[in-house]
């Protein structure tokens, strides 16, 4: 069976449709649980123009379903208010004009109960189109079901970075306290670094085609690796606070041109969250991390997160090491003895955000969801305490451009040749 | 008597304590009675840097009492939350360091309930205070209660205005349907203006000394003025939109040369609030207005408001007027015969907001009340549909940047010579 | 006899046709040579954007005969280059389209010996009026020749303090090296302030109506004042170095608001041009300053320039004084005793410049040639080492934003009440 | 034979010393040669902060010998002015403070035969050093001598597009008009595009090693490539004109996200310097464009050059093609048929600049020659009309940020899969 053009070149889910709707009920559900420690005020604010209010992303995860599936494929469907396109519309061009990116915290209306039955409206249709469709519209359109699942859980994950970033300006440095609380998991001690082989030659890289993956992960291809050996762990804090210790944000011939700018215009000592002995707005004698459980003593073993790409590749330089590219990473993912792949932090890469050769973007308006963006970014690799557990895979490429620091980004080194 | 010092220059207000805690109650009550509207996230965003969040003017009216009154002023008080002293000081510099300013919409915590038991906690403070002070102490002190008062009637103000602007930054356009309706009275029709000769000669200008008064209306001091004619009334949305149609916005010449430069890089077509025939946001065959009661045609008779000085200036050139000077409105506030002097919108006058002779500002933290503010602003004289009822006075001397577009300001015509 | 209404409304000026031709020869050469120790390049570059070239200033001031005399006034002139007209009109919106102020810096073409050619041309164009023009047209035109060279002495004092600028900022700090130097007159000592008693009650203001006088100096009029007191000098650098040993710059409570953020955000803790101790541009033990003539220490008897309104304010203050008004300084300006009123630097004043009671801007292009510019500035009164000798009066208005700093101005003391 | 550690890494340069003391005279003298035509104005100004004064390039390039040749390599040899290596340092992080960039054009001082002075006295030492320097010393030092040549022909190309931007800057339009003219070569027609089959599976690129080669090309590595086709030529104006024509400029699907911010922002309508008929600026009826020898009407047989990456992108999207990685056309530039390779324009590839697999860069002050840049930049291959003849080779890596449209910039089309 050929796939319906309107779903734009996703490849079919296999499975039951009670499976796809009972993982639509799991998905929606947690989005909820995890705004529901924040107040109103809490979900409405922006700290930045990067970063977005907890209730936008409530709503802009069902104006998707309404425009993308609903809309285009449920004849009938009734929009729950067409005026609200426009205001979460994130960055889809062929889907109308939107509300100025900048101006998401200026959104005050409509209230939060609104959004609630907003989603419920949404959720309601989608259920109604998974009970009844026929069987060659549920063929065509449920791999749009599945991608706005994808894509909710995406946002899911920004939920917590950019609520933490909120609570970060305040001077009272409130913690989330979240309903399933994402923590760093503890380490007594920290094991050193084991130095893994990765393959040399020609490697395949990309999605394998089995369950989903977003078009920026193909075609599967060939590549081939120079002989490179990847660190089994992760950096952590306390490698990391040596870094600091030993003047690692005073060393211009540890950074890249950009990222030394940064340091000096913007004053960068350590990661976006860390706070010095004896800051004022929380003091103690020695360094902490305000996280979303609150600030906390840095935990020497746990991993280093909140980096930018700068200062990842100024500690790697200095531990005369490199960052792995995102193929040397892919690789390697599957070898025995890797830990910390995917649960603790995204690892930025040494691979600039290109397509993959032959790679074309889905069609139609989901077309915008990954190529566009596919320049001046960097690729991270993994997954990390935020990100809702299946969703990544050793295939995912995720990007940000190299100054990012608000998401939960560390990194793992590697080095040229044999061990 | 004489003053004690710690009272920094301010006059005893006449009057038995009783009234003053009839007012003190009043007032406070009022404030919340203005919020009462408006969601929590309503309250708690800030849609420009000049702008601040309902929350924050509820508490920092409250650490105004804090800060000036009652931890100086009262033996053992408790601050309600020492930490929030740095979050709810204004701009005051003798009173430590401050939350930045364009931040202050990012203040989620503490939330609004918390906010409403610190009200609650200063007010019974105060109420105490009032009520056992002795008599001594009272005669020192009073003074700042009814400052703190005026101050919160400012504030007052600025919930509206600053609301206003938050609300028509949301392409909903939603109305802010206030509990005591600040609406501008309609008129059946606009009456020719009457213009009504000013006094020439030496005139005795500012504070007469009866009731509060802040410093910058002090001293009452001699002017010397050249003969006059000021308009009886307003300038109405009828005539304003004469001067849009005129092409006033396209004409150079009608304008100073900073205003002119705003009116091309800003685009200014119109008052700020006005909605051009057929804009998308809220689609009419005419010109509407956006105001604290939604989207509505514009009232020909009713005042224009919603200027800047600069808007101000140019439709006063372009009338064959002029502004008045603060003085010549000042000397003319009691002549007979003319209207709309305190309730409809504040009037730009010709005046820079330069010290009056002799000016000596209060002492203290109450220093920086006034004084720094004394350059590069413009005085408007009146009062406007938000000024609190009896608030203002002849001699009272608001100022603004004269790009500032969001209060309730307006214009009236001045003219040399005799009539 | 009436004025020609092409002349603006700009008095004639009494005198024979020769005298004026006279001062015309005298003030074009002297534009010359200042301009005359520049290189080609250090009379191009613009170092800011309020300041502009040498060249610029040679070719505008030539510019304004051919826009304001010789176009509309001299039948059968030719313009030299008809396209430059768009490079090298200031701010004239009546006379079409200019070149952006801030790229007056790019005009490497037409090159310095064409702008020479542009000079003569204009010069040869102007001197043949002067000898052939009938009675009447010289009536009526000849106050705007005068203009002219008004407005070509202003040009001569920003020749200096523009260059001054741009020389500062080359790390090599190089001396302008005029062919007559504009030094600051070195006394062997400061004599302490003799405070002179100004007239209280009515005083008159304002233009005479003897000789030339811009538009903004009238109506001449009676303003109220109050008794004071005025300083007989200008306060020197070796007061000023006091007030910054004292922390003037770090104390908040002498500063007006806007003065203190400026202090903070462009680390002010000088005047502009001086140079700290063991500063590596210039390494010394003590204090220096550059100046047209380069680098040397600090004089402490002459008289402190290069404030802005700021600083001029906050010193006042420290010294328990405050600044005259323009009224006060005017007033005060031809009582005996009264020192350095117009050779040595502008004085800032506490008035902002406002229009004077009854003011008319000249009509036709001249009418943007002082009105527009009435809002947001400060008046300064006197005059500078820069000032070419004759050209400021008693009633004479300079005005400039209170943060600039690049004017050779400096401030006057006064105080209230009787001596 | 072992390098001495201070050439850092590059390779000796085989050839005698004589042949390398030849091409220092000659690539020396065609550096003053590009700047004759201009006048010393020209040569001084900075038109934006990516590009410098051609004074500037001037002394740099002769610091660049003394910084890394003369001063750490020839005992005894006496900088021309120690305070000049402040202001002719580039980025060297290693060698000092540096003058701002963007105050380049602020340098009036050193005049112009003063830079001119200081270029004969390094020729002067640099060969004598080449005459007598014995053999080790000559061994080891060389290279850094070979490099200088390099580094001077690649600030040879940014001599004319700098001050092509500069030139672009006045309302005159003035041309450059080079002695030996870089023009455009002129086809009498556009031969259609003949796609060349590049080669597949494992190919090897980077340098060589034979004759002079950038850190930023090594090591040669193995990469694989899936099939693909390029165009034997690059795309024409005409072919451009075409796109602008069917509103590529305002088609947001065909454009990378932050492309279409630019567009919208920056208003791109054309090619940097098209001028659009009618445009006041050069008025005429058709396409023009402005470049060193002035406007002239577009030719559309000629090369499109002045692009950004995101024009680039857009383009090739339009016509159903892509650009090639860096690799492909490395790869390609060897097969018959292969035209416009080196001596057109740059040709924008699909490659972010990231370092090669194992990349290391040069040590010492040379370390930050390039391989700190590599983040955020955009690899562009070929040659351009201002390229020296012979600087650039098939390995070569230029590389700009993505928006960057100042450099003789255009594409080459490339497609997947076999022809």
């Amino acid at each position: 069976m050929s796939l319906n053009p309107s779903t734009a070149g996703l490849r079919p889910v296999p499975g039951a449709r009670s499976a796809l709707a009972e993982r639509f009920a799991r998905v929606r559900a947690r989005t909820l649980a995890l705004a529901a420690p924040l107040s109103a005020e809490d979900q409405c604010v922006q700290s930045m123009p990067d970063a977005s209010p907890t209730k936008w992303h409530l709503a802009h995860t069902s104006w998707f379903f309404e425009a993308v599936v609903l809309g285009p494929h449920v004849p009938g469907y009734e929009a729950f208010e067409p005026r609200w396109h426009h205001l979460f519309n994130s960055y889809y061009e062929a889907l109308g004009p939107r509300h100025p990116r900048p101006q998401r915290g200026l959104l005050t209306r409509p209230l939060l109960p609104s959004v609630h039955r907003y989603r419920a409206h949404v959720e309601a249709a989608v259920e109604q189109f998974m009970a009844t469709a026929d069987d060659a519209t549920w063929d065509a359109v449920h791999p749009l079901l599945e991608l706005g699942l994808q894509h909710e859980e995406q946002h899911q994950e920004l939920i917590l970075t950019d609520i933490l970033h909120v609570l970060s300006c305040n001077p009272l440095l409130p913690a989330y306290e979240p309903l399933e609380q994402p923590a760093l998991r503890l380490a007594a001690s920290t094991p050193p670094v084991a130095w893994v082989q990765g393959p040399a030659g020609p490697v395949r890289i990309g999605h394998t085609g089995e369950g989903f993956g977003f078009d920026n992960e193909t075609p599967r291809h060939t590549v081939w690796l120079q002989p490179y050996r990847i660190a089994d762990r992760l950096v952590t804090c306390g490698e990391y606070a040596d870094f600091v210790e030993d003047g690692g944000y005073r060393t211009a011939s540890l950074w890249l041109s950009d990222g030394w700018a940064l340091v000096q215009s913007q004053q960068w000592q350590a990661p976006l969250y860390w706070i010095a002995p004896d800051n004022p707005r929380a003091p103690a004698s020695q360094w902490q991390v305000f996280g979303l459980d609150g600030v906390k003593p840095i935990d020497p073993h746990a991993p280093v997160t909140h980096l930018s790409f700068y200062e990842a590749a100024a500690f790697a330089e200095w531990a005369g090491a490199r960052l792995p590219t995102e193929a040397e990473w892919e690789a390697a993912s599957e070898l025995p003895g890797m830990r910390q792949l995917a649960d603790q932090a995204w690892q930025w890469t040494r691979s600039s955000y290109d397509p993959y050769p032959g790679y074309r973007p889905w069609t139609g308006a989901v077309a915008e969801y990954n190529g566009k963006f596919m320049v001046g970014q960097v690729v991270l690799r993994g997954g990390s305490v935020a990100t809702p557990p299946g969703h990544a895979r050793r295939s995912y490429r995720n990007f940000f451009p190299p100054a990012a620091r608000w998401q939960f980004s560390g990194l793992r080194l590697a080095k040229d040749g044999a061990c």
